[in-house]
C-alpha cells in the first residue's frame, strides 16, 4: 500500500504526529525512528510497520526504497509535513513507524541485567543502551523517572541497539523482589565507599544499577544493594558522565565473566 | 568596570558574537563559557575575564553575582542581545569570557597522554575531555580535523575539565616525533586485530589515539603504533560510542598503573 498526504488534518498524519509523544507511543505500541540505517536494522528484525517518505526525494531515490522495501507500506508526505515530524536538521527524508518489542518474556538465566533508575538524559538512555547490547546485555530494566528510551534522541543515540535487546518498565519492589528470587546480586556505584570497581570480585549473576545524573541511586535501592562499588576519579572533575561509568562498569563486570 | 549594553552595533557586543566563532576565539586566545558552575570554576583558575550578566535577572541574584565576583569586569546585556550569544534554552543569564591556557609546555614525563586524531563531534569532544580529566591525564595533543574543544556544546559536556588539563594542537609527524622521543609507545584501538584491551600488558609511557567517530585513526598513526587493541563486541550493534570506547581504553591503561 502506498498513499500521499499533503493535508495535515488528514487522519494518518495525525496518528503519525502523534507518535513524537510518549503518551501515544506507549498507547500505540510503536515509535519513530529516522534515517535510513536504523531503518534498515528495524526492518530486519521484522519490527518495520510502514516507511515515511518526504515526497520531495529525488525519484530515482525514491525507486530504491520501493525496490528495498517492497513488502512495507509506505506514506509519501509533503514536504512541508515531513518537516513537522523530523526531528534532524539534514534530514535524509526517510522515516519509519516501528513495532516496540514489549510482549516479549525476562530471561532470568541471563548473568548480567541492567537496571535504569532515573536516567534522565535522552543521550545517555541511548548511549547506555548502545552500550549494554555491545556487552551483551539483553535485558534491561527501567524504574520510574527513566527518560522514555524510545524519544526521537534516544533512539539516535542508541543506533539500532534498542531492537536488540529487551525493556521492561517496573516498580522498584518488584525489581528488587524478581532480583532477589532469581539469585542475582545487585551492584551499585556509590561514591562514599573505599571498595573500587577494579578490586572486587563479581558474582555469578549480576544486576548493575545505573542512577541518576544528578543525584544517583534511590536510598532503597542503595540499601538493597549487594555490592557497593566506586570509580576513583584521579582528576579535578567532580563526576564521570552518567553513561561513561555505566559502560566502565559493564565492561569491568564482562571482563571477570 | 560595569558596563549596561542595549545595541547590537556596540562594539562591546561585537566582539562578544564574535567569541561564539572559532576563528575569533583562536585570534583572541578567549572563549565564551555559560553556567553558574562553570564560570565559578573558571574564576578558581583566574582564567576568568569578564562575567556577562542578562540584564533582566532579578536584583538580588545581580546583587549576589557582584558580591562574589566583585574584582571582574560585568557587562549587562539586554535581554535580546544576552539571547543571541546564549546556546542554551533556559538560560540561567550567566555567561563568562574566559582566557585560554596555551602558554603552557607539555610535561613529558607525565605517563598517560591523550592524542586526538579527527574526533568531530562536540559531545564526544567534551566528554573525552572530561574522562581523561577524571582518569588524571594532563596532556591533550588535538591533531588536525578535530572539533574546537572551546565550541559552546563541547565545553557544555566537559564540564569544566577543559581548564584542568593542557590542550596542543600538533601536527602528526610532530606529534609521532616527539611521542617517540620521549619513550611513549603508542596505543589505538582496532578492529582487525585479535589484542584484546584486558589481555595487553601496557607499557609504563602510553599515549592513547583516538580517533575519528566513522574512519578511526589515520593509516599513518596506525603504522606507527606500538601496540593495536579491541575492545569486543559481545552483542548485535557494530561499535560503541568513541567517548564510551575512549572511557574503556582509558580507565584499563589507568588500572594498570
Amino acid at each position: 500500500m502506498s498513499i500521499f498526504i499533503e493535508s495535515a488534518s488528514n487522519s494518518k498524519f495525525k496518528f503519525i504526529k502523534n507518535l513524537t509523544k510518549k503518551k501515544y507511543r506507549l498507547k500505540e505500541e510503536k515509535f519513530l525512528v529516522e534515517g535510513y540505517r536504523i531503518i534498515k536494522q528495524i526492518f530486519e528484525k521484522n519490527l518495520l510497520n510502514t516507511i515515511i517518505i518526504d515526497a520531495s526525494l529525488a525519484q530515482e531515490k525514491i525507486n530504491e526504497l520501493k525496490d528495498e522495501f517492497s513488502k512495507i507500506d509506505m506514506i509519501f508526505l509533503d514536504k512541508k509535513l515531513f518537516g513537522q515530524i523530523s526531528d534532524t536538521k539534514n534530514s535524509q527524508g526517510i522515516m519509519g513507524i516501528c513495532k516496540m518489542n514489549l510482549d516479549l518474556d525476562m530471561n532470568l538465566d541471563e548473568e548480567f541485567i541492567l537496571v535504569l533508575d532515573r536516567v534522565q538524559d535522552p543521550g545517555n538512555m541511548g548511549t547506555i543502551i548502545r552500550t549494554a547490547d555491545a556487552v551483551g546485555i539483553k535485558n534491561i530494566i527501567l524504574l520510574k523517572g527513566c527518560v522514555d528510551p524510545f524519544n526521537e534522541k534516544a533512539l539516535r543515540s542508541s543506533m539500532g541497539s534498542i531492537c536488540n535487546l529487551r525493556l521492561f518498565n517496573l516498580e522498584e519492589e518488584e525489581t528488587l523482589n524478581l532480583l532477589k528470587d532469581n539469585g542475582y546480586s545487585i551492584v551499585s556505584t556509590f561514591l562514599r565507599t573505599n571498595n573500587y570497581y577494579d578490586k572486587v570480585k563479581y558474582p555469578n549473576k549480576v544486576a548493575l544499577v545505573i542512577g541518576n545524573e544528578a543525584n544517583g541511586i534511590s536510598d532503597n535501592l542503595m540499601q538493597n544493594s549487594d555490592i557497593l562499588v566506586k570509580i576513583p576519579i584521579f582528576g579535578e572533575v567532580e563526576s564521570l558522565n552518567a553513561s561513561i561509568a555505566s559502560a566502565i562498569m559493564m565492561y569491568k563486570i564482562k571482563e571477570t565473566k
